[in-house]
């Protein structure tokens, strides 16, 4: 049993600091660098991918919205095609610094809002899934499963890795529940944890209606901002371990 | 004979233009595409460069300060570090563009301020140039002569094209005349035109003593952002061709 | 017969330039300032109202989304009370020029998307509008009739100029037909003059369906930014003026 | 005996957090709130200027450069009179959220580097102390003892207020001492605590040199963003109180 831990990370900038980077890049097999757009800066950036170098960690492009007072969350009206160009622009960015500093980027995620609005609308997913494959065709991109980005990858012929949220809830099509929504988010420590093992013995997650889903899953998303956070997943890499599995990067996982 | 002729392109930002960025396009034979700090942003540049890859076109990074109130020309004193940082970002951007439009960078060049300081200081110019060797050692660095940048490309064994500013005043060590000092910028026409015509048939510079300076030359800055600077621009490659002389990009042309 | 001519104006940013402020400062009698959000900076925002205080002109707030790339034109899913706050920290700056400079504030605008949004939902227009009045309640609000904008502001007490796009098409409510729908933006020069003259003899506009609707204007908006546009607002003062009117500033008409 | 007790307070951006505000603001008798240049948005602006007046704590401008990614410490070389609008556009954004809020600025404070520069450079302070003056002739501006911009408030004629550095050297001439030089910056919460009780109790401070300076000082700045500062604020308030002394929002004390 191989699966990837990994998380958004270097999402400070300038002076300010965002989570526990240091602590969690010590737990992960994969980063998700901001990228200057909604967090990060070049120093920032160089910081954390040369400490993912030093750890053998993968390192991933996270691409938002250039919103950097609403941290990418807000979504934007904009048009798909300069999306795209916004998208590229972030992972050059980040590519050219990873090369630099001899190390590269082997996958992306989208952040936020621009996350969100992809995952349900083909529309907007299908050109920025395209401009990645136009940058690299070799990326991975991290997505849910039962998204509009899931799909235009599939149709694009793109690589993607499913990664698990263990502290959200899922419906029964394999898709998040909506934040709005009462029980969207699990708060309860233990219960992640029991999410996590689940997933690792069984290959299912319960889903909110209660049903055992059947997923193909590459990768976990752990959080290092909010308090606790930082031992909730070195936790879930123990309960992996324990479980005889093996953390393992994300480009090692996905053919 | 073979000279490059170059230009400043692609710094408008958003909704905002500056200069007349497709008719220098069928002008030059290089262009030096703002990368979003001093000006530019992911749209424009992705224009541009495909602009020049319609025309066959070397596209180079013009990095600067991140100023775009101040148009990169405000000295900012900040870490040399943080700014080779800042140059591998933007040069990184740019890298990313033009590989999904499907063109590549063959070049670079500081802009404004960041140019002006990193010329002056080796202490400036020596990480600078660093992080482009670590970026691309396969990247042509644009350059004056008789700066500190040209010596640190010398020192650290990285390409530079010589550059040649037509409408600007040289002293006899070939350096370039402050612009505070009078007679710095040449603005009559014939004189412009007169300096391009003794470069390419003798190979020399007028110096501001009136000697003759001797120089290796493999290209000359255009500006498109005047009045009346398209024309002179197109006089300039005209003076050349009527001379037999041919307009070659800056890769083709350093080796 | 009065009526206030305005139009937007210090739409620039650093280097760059949008319009002919100049030009259109010696036509309007009032000027909606960019406040450095959307478009604007603190430069051109003192040399926009020194200009306007040595021609007695009026000076208003201009206020968009923090959007420079987007030129405020883009939706952004904003929190209503943080974009309150927005509005107040671009009208506060204005203001504060305005008073450095010897000359006051007595209008108000939102400029594009956030214009858009406030003028068809009373959830966003009525905390703007409540952030207006608390910031001062002597402000005038320039609105479009029979929007959400102009409901909140009635509904608070505070003052508005009902004010009219010569150049777009209204329907039998009065409010502005979509620019997305076909004839809603009209761009013969003399049908627009023709709907500025209808407006001044009989006070009606006649709408798309082709109804005469009867309206109470105080303002015409003027553009500045595209090519004839600075001929076209002076030959509607001249329609004005010829017709017996007088043009005057905004806080002249409105008690 | 009297004394304000101030912190730079506001400093966050966005989803940023820095320092502790709300527990400073339990301790000082002003808060000098960042205006979103250097740092600071309008909704921490906003959140910043409520709990001062829920206080009955004075509220200043902090004004600094145009450069989050560098918290306005790095040095522009930017025009003086371009600079005096920067530094009216972010006092008239706080004077407007805090009229919105029900409150009003009192005083200002130039912050960082852009501080820095005009303490050393009369060419400097006396456009920016000029423009102070010109947007409200009642503000008290927070300066340091023998800097240029106390020279330059005294020849304009606008109010100061002497502000100690508890834990900054200062030299003979009452000037403080580089923070490049050995010694500037005192540790030690003993020995911090000492300047703090000889300025209250003998009106003194020891200068680098070992010599007792006679000081008028109307203000002790406080830090909040360092571990340990908010104690050692809470400290300083109750050595003040313990003495005798009572704080007060600088607004109060200065005539």
């Amino acid at each position: 049993m191989e699966i990837d831990l990994n998380a958004d990370l270097g999402e400070g900038f300038g002076p300010y600091r965002m989570g526990e980077d240091e602590a969690m890049l010590d737990i992960v097999s994969s980063a998700n660098v901001a990228c200057g757009y909604h967090a990060g800066d070049p120093v920032i950036m160089d910081r954390t991918v040369r400490m993912a170098l030093a750890r053998n960690i993968d390192v991933g492009a996270h691409v938002g919205f250039p919103d950097l007072m609403g941290f990418g969350r807000r979504q934007i009206q904009a048009d798909p095609l300069e999306l795209a160009n916004y998208v590229v622009y972030q992972m050059g960015a980040l590519a050219g610094i990873a090369k630099a500093a001899g190390h590269r980027v082997t996958h992306m995620s989208f952040h936020g809002a621009l996350g969100n609005m992809a995952a349900a609308s083909y529309e907007l997913a299908e050109p920025l899934v395209r401009a990645v494959a136009e940058f690299d065709r070799d990326l991975i991109i991290s997505v849910s499963t039962n998204t509009e980005i899931e799909r235009a990858a599939d149709h694009i012929g793109i690589r993607t890795a499913n990664t698990f949220l263990a502290d959200r809830a899922y419906d029964d099509q394999g898709a998040l529940v909506s934040r709005k929504l009462e029980g969207a988010v699990i708060k309860d420590r233990a219960a992640v944890l029991a999410r996590v093992k689940e997933l690792l013995e069984e290959g299912t997650i319960t889903t909110i209606a209660g049903n055992k889903l059947k997923v193909a899953v590459q990768s976990i998303l752990l959080h290092g901002d909010t308090p606790g956070a930082v031992e909730l997943a070195r936790t879930v890499r123990g309960v992996i371990e324990a479980a005889g599995g093996r953390v393992v990067p994300v480009s090692k996982l996905v053919r």
